[in-house]
């Protein structure tokens, strides 16, 4: 059952961060195999780039053609129904959160089935859940929006270091990846529920920000 | 011959890509090892990720000096004789055509050898036929040309869809490549010559466009 | 002794090229999650890079976990000490060019360990050296500085080829990666030092420029 539900999420994540690469392409007024492309990497990149730096070849969705089938129905669902979507921001906002915890914990199993330091863990948490999301910003010519004050890497970097402070304590082993997934979920839920932002550095010289 | 004939397809295909990437960073005022280094990557950027994404490893290039010494030969002929081979434009457009045609052919064929499925096959295609050029425009700071609306990638997707459509038939396996490649190179040929564009998703909003 | 001295260069490029990444990272007034990233790319980049292309995987920095320490509080000092260090900034050029030659000597040495032809481990010695700065860049959103008209990819190529040419004379072997790294350096340095540039090849219309 709980099997179950973690690759329901992981389906959810998929979709949706296809759905986010598909309304970013689309402000870029790109052409429909641009945007499928553009939505494809958005949500295969994080795993991608993952997978890459750990050696771990062929990539995963080349061998599973399910994870790139369910990619190119939600992307073209995606831009059939535009106008209906953008009625379901806050549907796709929470699926959104919940495929960020799943991807970091997945990224973070993945280094420990590697035999990887804890800390070198976080950042493969990190690599998953984000970096789909910084390739298609590098693809668009936009600055990634996870290196702007927003709390999205660092809900990915907080998961992290919970999970191994968890991993520490009798915290029971069959709930750890569940219980990251939603503190990762609830961090960045409440932080744009309540407009939180990381601490800004430059506010000595912000009126002479233009 | 068929032999020889590809691989001067390969060789000719490989100096316009090149050429492309020294036009291409000349726009940006690169110094000359700037432009040799864009050069470079437009040429062997799409195998390269092709190879990685694989993990046949180390890449191509560097086991074969062979390619990157043709690179290097035809982008410094490309710098000293700029001006001369700026009124070929259409012959170099045709060779550029043509190793797109061959890389895309290039791409399946390795997918297949590596066992994956043919939806796969055709991403790697793709990627192989365009993402040099990707790389080349994320380098230079330019949203990547090819999910602009023109015909580009999509000769590579039609092309390698219709890679497996004859494979099914009873086409003749040993003119596959020949023929895939002249599809792509025709779609290319053709999407330019008559100024054929992708379907414009933005249509109602175009008054509004600068 | 030797073993100590280039140890110590390894680490203080790694540091340099760490503050490097946050100054950089800060003047696009990034978050401080996002300063950190850029930082670790800045560091590890080139030679993960480097590694990934080899095939040499999980890349280096994965299986050590003191390089991204160094790394990690080199840059949280930096950020705390930012108006300070802004004070030594001929101390880190210093640095980063002792950086950029022991970075370059080490990725020709991989390629020499690899069996890989000498041209090819001049490129991965640049890429080694430079790469770091240019995914820096591409992150920003900027076009690479490597690729503008100074003298810093050029270094490292020069250095290459010296390396090569000195392996093919009498020169004692076990001085030839202090030498070479020298070499970069002092390319460097002078290059800045007397502020030359690479050959302007678009004088022609240099009255039209901006």
């Amino acid at each position: 059952m709980k099997e179950d539900l973690l690759k329901l999420i992981d389906i959810l994540g998929t979709i949706t961060f296809s759905i986010s690469g598909v309304f970013a392409a689309m402000q870029k007024r790109l052409d429909i195999f641009g945007i499928l492309i553009i939505s494809f990497i958005t949500s295969i990149g994080g795993g991608t780039l993952r997978d890459v730096l750990l050696g771990d070849l062929p990539v995963k969705w080349m061998r599973d053609i399910e994870t790139p089938l369910i990619i190119l129905v939600s992307a073209i669902c995606a831009i059939l129904f535009r106008h209906i979507i953008k009625n379901f921001q806050q549907t796709l906002f929470i699926f959104d959160s919940l495929g960020l915890g799943f991807f970091t914990v997945l990224g973070i199993q993945k280094g420990i089935k590697f035999g990887l330091n804890p800390g070198i863990c976080v950042v493969l948490g990190t690599v998953t859940g984000c970096f789909g999301g910084v390739i298609r910003d590098i693809l668009l010519n936009n600055i990634p929006l996870i290196f702007r004050r927003e709390i999205y890497a660092t809900a990915c970097i907080l998961g992290g270091i919970i999970y191994f402070i968890l991993f520490q304590t009798h915290f029971p082993k069959e709930w750890l990846d569940v219980t990251v997934m939603l503190v990762v979920f609830m961090i960045r839920f409440l932080a744009v529920r309540y407009k939180l932002e990381m601490p800004d550095l430059y506010s000595e010289d912000k009126k002479g920000r233009p």
